[in-house]
């Protein structure tokens, strides 16, 4: 187990553990960087465990939609926060798919954790620190971390530990490529702002492309044959963005290639299951209507210039989008904790890890115990959020109670389960128009409605879950001059 | 010479010339693509000469301030234009070390050349081409071009040819390193907006690095300490911008290194040697008042860790930006054309080159042949806009009176040469400072201010020089929004 091969090479002596004072880390620390370059013997400082009057530490893994709204929800009076994420900012996902087509920008989307949670910027025990968890030590209350060092030569990544009284797992999940040969390679996510930025560089480059003289057309239609996989929001989304992009940017910026620029829809079921049915044939038509391609297959494999369906058909791309939905990422898979059908983390009712005593997991890494009698919740921000802002209060409350320490407030009454309610869905299918499906499940009855008015709805909605009256200002003014002067098409 | 082997690689018998007819590219590109992959015998497809009733076409090379505004300037009921350009947008450099500490937004400094010149998007004979001039055959009145693949594996660098009516050489020039060692390895240039975006996320992984626990005070020193070296006002106004953002953000959000932050700057001589003495001392004070260091020094040795003073000294750093100027570039030095003195190509009164017909120069590629007995121009933005300006009304002049096709317009009467008249210098110092310089020279006489109205004049100044509204408006937005609510910090 990875986690473990980690955590011995970790283990620490009782001398070591002396280890855990400031000055001596700084000297051990000065000849590690002496003698930096050579791998051998990782040093082991870090964050001490905390004593009293020093406040309880509560460490959160990750900082998506889950981890961010706990850390927002936290009183820092009670608690230190302190946060590892290999970024240091949220995204605004439901948003994502509008920046790689320049509708918005994608600064207005990423939300700095400082911002989320201001303890982070200027209290002296709580910190943000870019780096990947790489192990839990449940039986001493640490986890081991190591730096981004974003592949600089200068820089050799860092070892740490950090020492913690309430951990909150919130790391997320990975997009699931079904083991499909070549979709890393080849195809692009949408998860991540910097997925986004490939996205819009490599729509743009063969736009120009496509322009350079004696190019097939053969090739040209290659190269602008968008390809997305997977007909979910994300997909839909990203599909309707894109098709508004071709029919009011394109024609008018690139009215060269206009003509060769597809966009093509691959899903195995219907898209969007999760909709209400008369919604479902509407956003299928609108997505018609608008020129994108609805294809009905299963994918079998990537290559460089075409993917291959199962049934043969050879379909050639420029540009490959792959949203297929989530699974449990390595980091969870690896860590030696009870699961959850689907490989999740397993956690009760009040969201903890029985086996690992103040141990939390929140978000897409967690599912409920089969012991617990309850389904796993779907891979959605609203259910991460409504956790993260559950275990915000259950922890303040422990705090409040003096339970905040390692192994405190075990025995404590923790009042009321956390339940999910569904609030519905929506999704954008492009030119002005969207869906809103606000049942509280599949079966249910509820209003759902579609057209003008939910795109309105959809876009006051998002607009006002955007977590900084920056980024709120910031989207308005994109969605403003998009509207105004177009999408913007410089491709830096 | 690099261009001339090209050439003859491209030279084309008379039976080649066959293929200057659209169809029959594609079919020997069908092939080239057929069997992409082996780089042998790159096909030599293209824009074939133009021939009446067809409009006569300009091509120009690159797109910086120079060609940029000869675009704008050019008729597009004359010429069709033709634009080669590894970029396709124009960077309002004034502006660009704002966005290296996200005073600005990256977007707000680029103008997509679409919207410099509307023909190029949507006449047929018009076209931007995302591609590297690799040579010129003035005999033929050719350029042979290669596109930019961006490193991307799917896709095989591209040549292709272009006949030009007109030439205009408006490639620039490159930043100079003297020759000393590890310069283009350590250090970052500050021309580009990849430049700012690679200065930014060094500089907020580095404050981010600097916090992990273990990190020696040294190695948080030098982490945190960011040298400019060169004193020109590209210099001085990133040292202003950085200890702007120090002072004003990053005690804020990343108080725990704070008091680790340096910025030093590195001039051999004075600094902003062009701008009136009492200026200079004006901004040697303020910089030196917010906190940046002003070493008289130059460098011998830039390491990975360190740079190596003349003198011996070792200054440890985390972020290395150079400014030092800006010579020839290996494509001008390549060129087998006469030089002016300091290796430009040299150009006559009316911007022209005089041994290749129908061949223009203009902007920091180019500089006055000695015969003219005129001096070269320094490499400011202002002459090369003026000089875009003055040959897009020349070659109007030669297009209404009908030479503007291949050696047409030879024994036309030009009017009046080019006359460059220096309108003064501005540059920023942080803080709400600024220098503004109306001198026409160095030697003359006239009106020289510092502080905050010079602060005021210069921003003034800038925004009504952006060049599409668009663009105004969102500098405007950015300046308000980091007024109101601090610098944005997420590093995506």
């Amino acid at each position: 187990m990875y986690w473990f091969k980690n955590l011995t090479r970790f283990a620490s002596p009782a001398k070591h553990r002396a280890k855990f004072t400031p000055t001596l880390f700084s000297l051990q620390h000065i000849h590690q960087f002496a003698t930096a370059g050579d791998a051998a013997a990782p040093p082991t400082s870090g964050l001490g465990p905390t004593k009293k009057p020093d406040k309880p530490r509560v460490v959160v893994l990750g900082s998506g939609w889950a981890g961010c709204r706990l850390m927002k929800g936290i009183d820092s009076s009670l608690y230190d926060i302190v946060c590892v994420s290999p970024r240091n900012h949220m995204v605004f996902t439901p948003l994502l798919a509008s920046t790689c087509v320049g509708t918005l920008e994608f600064r207005s989307v990423a939300e700095p954790i400082g911002r989320i949670q201001p303890a982070i910027s200027h209290e002296p025990g709580s910190f943000f620190f870019l780096a990947n968890c790489k192990g839990l030590d449940a039986k001493n209350h640490e986890v081991h971390c190591q730096t981004i060092t974003d592949g600089l030569q200068t820089l050799d990544p860092w070892d740490f530990k950090i020492s913690y009284d309430k951990l909150v797992i919130a790391s997320g999940a990975e997009a699931s490529t079904f083991g499909i040969k070549g979709v890393k390679e080849h195809a692009i996510f949408l998860r991540e702002v910097y997925h986004a930025q490939e996205i819009r560089r490599k729509l743009l480059l063969n736009l120009m492309l496509s322009d350079v003289p004696g190019v097939s057309d053969e090739e040209k239609r290659r190269l602008l044959h968008c390809v997305v996989v997977g007909g979910g929001p994300t997909g839909v989304e990203f599909s309707g963005e894109l098709s508004d992009f071709i029919m009011k940017d394109v024609r008018q910026r690139y009215s060269h290639v206009k003509d060769y620029i597809n966009v093509t829809l691959i899903e195995a079921n219907d898209i969007l299951s999760s909709f209400d049915d008369r919604l479902r044939v509407y956003a299928t038509n609108q997505l018609t209507k608008s020129g994108v391609r609805l294809v009905r297959g299963t994918v079998k494999d990537v290559q460089p210039k075409k993917i291959v369906l199962s049934d043969g058909t050879d379909v050639p791309y420029g540009l490959l989008v792959w949203s297929t939905g989530v699974g449990p990422s390595s980091f969870v898979r690896n860590m030696d904790l009870p699961k959850a059908p689907g490989g999740r983390i397993g956690i009760d009712e009040w969201l903890r890890v029985p086996s690992a005593p103040d141990v939390f997991a929140i978000g897409d890494c967690s599912g409920y115990l089969e012991s617990t009698g309850k389904s796993t919740l779907p891979a959605l921000a609203q259910v991460a959020e409504r956790e993260g802002k559950y275990l915000a209060e259950l922890l303040n409350k422990i705090g409040k109670a003096g339970g905040g320490y390692a192994n405190g407030g075990d025995d404590m009454e923790l009042g009321p389960p956390f339940v999910y309610k569904h609030l519905g869905s929506m999704a954008t299918v492009g030119s002005y128009k969207a869906l809103v499906d606000l049942r509280q499940s599949k079966e249910a009855k509820g209003l759902s409605i579609a057209g003008f008015t939910s795109w309105f709805i959809w876009r006051s909605a998002y607009l006002t879950r955007v977590v900084s009256w920056r980024n709120r200002f910031y989207v308005a003014i994109n969605w403003l001059t998009t509207f105004v002067f177009g999408r913007d098409i410089s491709r830096i």
